[in-house]
């Protein structure tokens, strides 16, 4: 009964590696879609999104039999709980994929991101995909070193997202008020992204060690 | 054992009726210091959403319990973890009448919103406001009448949020570049906010009934 319990859990993070894989396909896709505007690839990223929800909806499911079949203990119970958590964190990520590929559809061929804030929304994605990257990792390897590093990482997006306030409200605001509505929503995007990037973070570590890091400065997810 | 299960369930959903309660609660605040630019009534929204992270961990933490010791039998195990998402949506709600009421912080004694949008903010509110009400309801009667008027109820939103559109990028926008991000953003809360409301209906409808009504055409949340 233990050892079947540990082989679907550890079955189960298979999948959620590969669901964060596509999590981090549809990021790469949108926001190269966003910055190099690309219709087919914008449209991918939107219609591939109906997968991710499939995903949620076998995993969560996945894990309740685990749940029912296994009558877990407590540690055990608290993890699969906390798949459940990263299953609904992942499928928030690609919705949030979806929407910043719906923004450069909706403005195809035009450019959403004026020039002046490209450099800024280019670091927003990178940090982005950088960030599912080091979730994907501590799945794949059962390691938590990959995801403890992503608190570090995090704060950089508050000051990006800061760095394009003050573009867009400067005085000197060179765009249209629907190019400085679109960075505003865009940023706002990326920025959900990165936080449910940590909420993942804090789960998978606790998965994978069963232990919630201290001493960490997490922001709030 | 059984009859514990049932008390134990009752108790932690007379707490989720008392959670929603100070959500609505903060929803009506930090819009009404919005409308009515109020820094003391905004403020209290912000540092209020303390309590309702605290009810969030506490409730997860009783459910978790739930499970370990009742041990419940697979149509339970799906309430539970049905109880244990509507904690969590109830949370982000809570975050996002905060993220209202700073916006409504920030721009004090200034109104956030131009007069042109008032009226649409002010529906945007109730709309959200008649959500969290509906879901109290079904919560407080153990009933699923009430959280079932949700689906109708939220297709305003949509409309809302158009004609919010509509408003700020038609050629004749009369406020200025912060005041249509403001809106945008501000939108995009009330909207998520209403998201979410949509979401707890559908758990609490489970948690109540058992079954997920079919035939109704849920936004997707």
């Amino acid at each position: 009964m233990r050892s079947n319990y540990h082989e679907e859990l550890s079955s189960v993070l298979d999948r959620l590696h590969e669901m964060a894989g596509l999590v981090e396909v549809a990021m790469v896709e949108a926001s190269s879609s966003l910055l190099h505007p690309d219709l087919d690839q914008a449209e991918r990223v939107i219609s591939s999104d109906a997968r991710l929800d499939e995903l949620h909806e076998e995993l969560e499911f996945k894990c309740l039999s685990l749940l029912a079949l296994q009558a877990p203990v407590a540690g055990e119970l608290r993890t699969i709980v906390s798949t459940i958590r990263v299953v609904f964190e992942l499928a928030r990520m690609g919705d949030l994929s979806a929407h910043v590929a719906k923004i450069a559809r909706l403005r195809y061929p035009d450019h959403a991101v004026v020039s002046d804030l490209e450099p800024n929304f280019k670091r927003m994605a990178e940090v982005c995909i950088e960030m599912i990257d080091l979730a994907a990792a501590s799945l794949r390897d059962r390691d938590a070193k990959s995801a403890l590093r992503m608190a570090q990482i995090d704060t950089e997006m508050d000051t990006l997202r800061s760095e394009h306030f003050d573009v867009i409200l400067a005085g000197g605001w060179q765009g249209t008020t629907e190019q400085a509505v679109d960075a505003a929503l865009l940023g706002r995007y990326f920025e959900r992204f990165a936080d449910h990037a940590v909420a993942v973070a804090r789960r998978v570590i606790y998965i994978i060690t069963g232990d919630t890091p201290e001493g960490i400065d997490w922001p709030n997810a």
